[in-house]
């Protein structure tokens, strides 16, 4: 295979792009430490996975996005049997009935920017530099793909026990719905492949760049440990939101998702101050006094104020010293159509967007 | 096809098949006036439906069972779109990738007697003369199949929407599991097919002659009407294990299953008598004063006592005067590995089984 790649990706780089994705996970995603482990895991004994750009693909050759779906609090206890791979695969490839030219990260996520790479690994195939949702959101019906038409499904899953499914449905939400209605009753998380597409269904949909712009991240927090979160606010165009010290989480694991809310006690020039942050796998809001500072689909990260880790809603807890990052959701996300698929309505939240 | 037939199966023959089905689904097995309803529908303008033994097919043959799947009592409002079937069998040629010599019943019922054949139809293909349980019951392991180690997937399943899924599954009881839950997603009921066989898998598992015995019970309840409980009783060697009216019914949606108890207040030779019937879709056990008079898997069924016609668990409601009948199940549910999936401890009845 001669396809020019942007990075080589071996253990070491896609540690990088675990930290890195955790942050565009927006809390969600799957948490970066399991996402390191299944990189060493994936890329044991020197292998590596060609990140390639979209436009090294010709127009009808087909991408297979891998993803773990479910509630993040379940998924850092209850560990991918490692079979999922390749029962997955043989599935998504005889219900496509042809052959897979690359695999595709679904979203961004400690989890969900590593797991994929197991896939490529496994298959010798490369993964496309982008994702579908340039950060992570809950549902999977949740990605720039809807917003052009494209169907969810044929969809396969798979769990750690062995048992596979597929669907075939109406529309995207329903996809959700069967699939999240399955996971649960598969024990909380499950692998999927979902919306195969041909390169030229997604010119115009794929966030490009994601998977160079998560290894950048994970570079730069390496390189910045505690001051991360400043660097980061000043790289891609963000702002530090709060910082402060973890009063309260209330979490819960309902409907196949983590869900609940997060109080955090300012600190230093925050100090007097207090933040509360929602959630639904991902943060979907922060609000200071009932005033809005950030909503999905603009991007709320927590990172650890001491060793600069990104901190995901499963792992959060009491008295953590913690930085609140607001990073800009790519400018697809903005539109009236996709704020009506992500914006804070869609989560039952009765504030209007307004742009970071 | 020159294949002979035990019987041409007209609407008419249909009905018949829909009510002594009813009977032979002790409760459950789906309603049979919409059993009789899908009947007058699949078969309208004269079409015809061959009932064929399985000694006509060779070994290697595939049969295809046919069911709807969920709670009863939603099945009675939640109509069949009639779509489900040329999706679900394309998806089953699809996944078996082989062509389909028959239909089968994998249950007795109302609408599971019934539906089948809508099938069969539509596919132009006979339909076998038996069925998997010889009754109805309200899990999909329990069959004879699973005695015999035949797997339930590939398994495949429809909504009235037109929302698909399959399973491979590690187990027939996982099969249960997943499909229920997407069963309760999908609205309460779907159409399935599953236990996929060859003809010479079967031959010592098929409940024979299941099709051509509820069409006789259809005609003897047509024919003797009130008595038809009586006549019944005589012609197979069941029992009347009650008369009376009912007093009560606790019945509820859970779990996907229809589930309660109902009880009853003896008249005539009954009088002062109570019986107490329990019941998860089918009636799994008749107790009067903590004595059990039959239990699953024999066969409990209801008759109204003014029509002879069946009684199913969704249905009955309090003031109906009815006849309760005993029936003998099939004898292969009477070894100690048939009990463990059937017999009444599996359904967390403290009872052991005792053959009426």
């Amino acid at each position: 295979m001669s396809r020019p790649s942007v990075m080589q990706v071996d253990t070491e780089a896609l540690c990088r792009i675990a930290d890195g994705g955790a942050v565009l996970g927006a809390g969600g995603g799957g948490n970066p430490y399991v996402g390191r482990l299944m990189a060493a895991q994936a890329l044991a004994g020197g292998k590596t996975v060609p990140v390639v750009s979209l436009d090294e693909f010709a127009d009808d050759e087909l991408i297979l996005p891998i993803a773990m779906m479910g509630a993040p609090a379940v998924m850092v206890e209850k560990f991918p049997s490692g079979n999922e791979i390749p029962s997955l695969v043989a599935m998504m490839e005889r219900l496509m009935d042809r052959k897979v030219s690359a695999i595709l990260c679904i979203e961004a996520g400690g989890l969900n920017s590593t797991i994929p790479f197991a896939a490529a690994a496994y298959m010798g195939l490369p993964i496309v530099d982008g994702d579908a949702m340039g950060r992570a959101f809950p549902e999977l019906q949740m990605v720039t793909f809807t917003l052009g038409g494209i169907r969810a499904t044929p969809m396969a899953m798979f769990d750690d026990k062995g048992n596979g499914a597929t669907f075939d449905t109406i529309s995207n939400k329903w996809t959700e719905r069967l699939a999240r209605a399955l996971t649960i009753e598969m024990g909380g998380s499950a692998m999927v492949g979902l919306y195969a597409v041909t390169a030229g269904q997604i010119r115009d949909l794929l966030i490009k760049g994601s998977l160079t712009m998560a290894h950048r991240i994970g570079c730069l927090m390496q390189e910045h440990g505690a001051d991360a979160a400043r660097v980061l606010a000043e790289t891609f165009g963000g702002a530090i939101l709060f910082r402060g010290r973890v009063r309260d989480v209330a979490r819960r694991n309902e409907g196949g998702f983590t869900r609940g809310t997060l109080s955090i006690e300012g600190t230093g020039d925050f100090r007097r101050r207090d933040l509360v942050l929602s959630f639904q796998n991902e943060f979907l809001a922060a609000e200071e006094d009932g005033r809005v500072l950030a909503s999905t689909p603009d991007l709320i990260t927590l990172l650890d104020a001491n060793t600069g880790e990104p901190v995901t809603t499963e792992m959060v807890k009491y008295g953590l010293a913690i930085n609140v990052l607001g990073l800009p959701c790519a400018p697809i996300w903005r539109t009236p159509a996709a704020l009506e698929l992500v914006g804070p309505r869609y989560f039952g939240l009765d504030v209007d967007y307004r742009p970071l």
